[in-house]
């Protein structure tokens, strides 16, 4: 039988014991799991940087895979602890929009409360249910559980309002919404949205002073130091430096508009 | 069979490449070991802050775990590599005073030197002895040798004088031991001997000139932005910001006092 | 059967979810893949720090082990993605001289260039061939395929110019390579090649204003806060502080030239 697969999402860090703890727990129940660490760098309590991240992440992972996510500033609130289930995964976290992005591509079969007792440490902390209630919830789905034994399903779940690009009749507004270690600033424009609207590929991009006229196939499509537009590997408009950092270069962040405007020909 | 555990706690950091070549040599000689990473983030030599994550660590994991910590700033010189055994758990370490805080709540059994070279890489070099020693060590034990194959019993270890809050009539006095990722900070004052030492929830608590006047049951408890006194989730009194971060937000950090003062009714 | 070990060394940092990625690729074709990570901190398109990073760990792990290295400029140009094996691992990663440092201890006996559509994802992107050719190939090669069923062999593949000490009659000029967690200053001066020029122990050591006249057997050899010259855990001259950090106590760092120098007995 093949071992199961658990990914964790955290905004934890590596330096306090936290994601250790979790493991422990996870193994503690389930030996054979596989644990995956997807990052534990989202910013402090940024539901909305974890959302992101699963987004792009979490089908690249095999179907059956449970996806945890905990950036939970409610935790020991009355926010509600749940499992998420859609065809080929399941999500464990807290109700709080964390899972907002995987509704754009899979749907949701179920969601139920996690309530049942057994499933959690016998001792829940009012601090740290990524130890006390979701590691133990995805252990005991891993061991091959029914989500709907862990409680009662739940008809309204949170979604977070997850900024999508505006799309008019001659431009779309976007905007930057994670940058990368690279200094890559990722737009929330996708190459699909693009093409639809476009119907050619006429048309100007825009962040701050910087133009772009084109989409260019990779990174090295402009010699060093230049800035370049691409699809990046999320299938979002991205503009970056080649061999260098965009976000430094064109001193550019999370939040920047970007706008995409069709060119006329005069 | 259950595939054994290994975990590691180290200074090590993640960029080098000291934590993968440990792994590498522990795969080398058990494949089927499941390393866990507690963390490689503590500060460069402090053996206190390595005592304080495996305290707060260790029993998360199923029994049997080996637990690997290598805060070693004498490397090379004459401390003993060494083993404590506890009834539920195996330590490997250099005999510094890392595992000083397991027998808080676990006795140990039997502690031995690791002497028998079969049991260390080849070549021992003098600067990197969880790689040479300690890893192999692991990975012996984690075969399922017995710990006193290893060498000949110690009858003392070293312990570390660690932070012990001062109980008086009127006031337990402690300090912040330990600022997490989220600014929370943790002092060494447990519930339990405030709870032993009060009888009453008639108490403040005071750091610097912030004076709270009860211990709330979650981060969520207060508004966004105010101070919060709760019990963490490893039993520890923690001062917290709401959503914020209570070390920026009282300029506070690790070594700073934290006074529980019992308040008379006039 | 033992699992397959492969290794993961990136310039792809910690807080984007491109390494989760990349191991939920390999796991979705290799599911009994052991994936250890040996850094992801490389500078981000520093070449170079990833071959020295690789040629320090490589040889720790098991044979058969395969070790991914992806630190890629040229992501989407011309440069072609490789398998380069050699007696006891296969290396993947692309065609820039990564493992340059390899061939200093084990001879290549054959690199293929990855063509195979079909080892690939569906669809590759222009931005990310560690998630969309070098991780799937690498599981490919874990499930027991042969590199030559990847594509065709390349005669021909690039070699980093690596630094080299050098050296002279009357004295050996190195340079430090990498500066580790602990601020201890690494030279690319081996003790091999000391002790091949020396004949004897009478020499200097010179970086900067600094002049030792031994190699030391630890760091604690010399007094906290003195500095020391050992020779490292990779075999490599080294300077350090006991109980301190050299690269901060010396100002010294990176491309920092070292000086070995013959002392006569006046």
């Amino acid at each position: 039988m093949l071992s199961p697969v658990i990914t964790l999402t955290t905004d934890f860090g590596l330096r306090d014991p936290f994601v250790g703890m979790m493991k422990g727990v996870i193994l503690s129940r389930c030996r054979e799991a596989r644990i995956v660490d997807i990052t534990h760098e989202v910013a402090p309590q940024s539901v909305l940087e974890a959302a992101f991240i699963l987004g792009e992440s979490f089908a690249y992972f095999p179907h059956g895979t449970i996806h945890v996510g905990v950036v939970d500033p409610g935790v020991g609130s009355a926010r509600k602890p749940m499992v998420m289930c859609t065809e080929n995964y399941l999500f464990v976290g807290p109700d709080n929009g964390i899972f907002t992005r995987v509704e754009e591509t899979e749907p949701v079969r179920e969601v139920v409360e996690i309530a049942k007792q057994d499933a959690m440490l016998p001792k829940v902390s009012a601090t740290f249910h990524g130890r006390d209630v979701f590691g133990p919830a995805a252990a005991y789905l891993a061991l091959g559980n029914k989500p709907s034994a862990l409680g009662p399903t739940l008809a309204e779940w949170t979604r977070l309002d997850y900024p999508k690009p505006r799309i008019g009749q001659d431009s779309i507004t976007g905007q930057i919404i994670w940058v990368d270690r690279f200094g890559n600033l990722i737009s929330n424009v996708s190459r699909t949205q693009i093409e639809e609207w476009s119907g050619s590929d006429r048309f100007a991009i825009q962040l701050g002073s910087t133009v772009l006229h084109q989409v260019s196939a990779s990174y090295a499509s402009v010699p060093s130091g230049q800035t370049v537009a691409v699809f990046g590997s999320g299938g979002f408009l991205e503009l970056a430096t080649n061999r260098g950092n965009a976000a430094i270069a064109l001193n550019a962040g999370q939040g920047d508009m970007v706008f995409v405007t069709r060119v006329t020909r005069p």
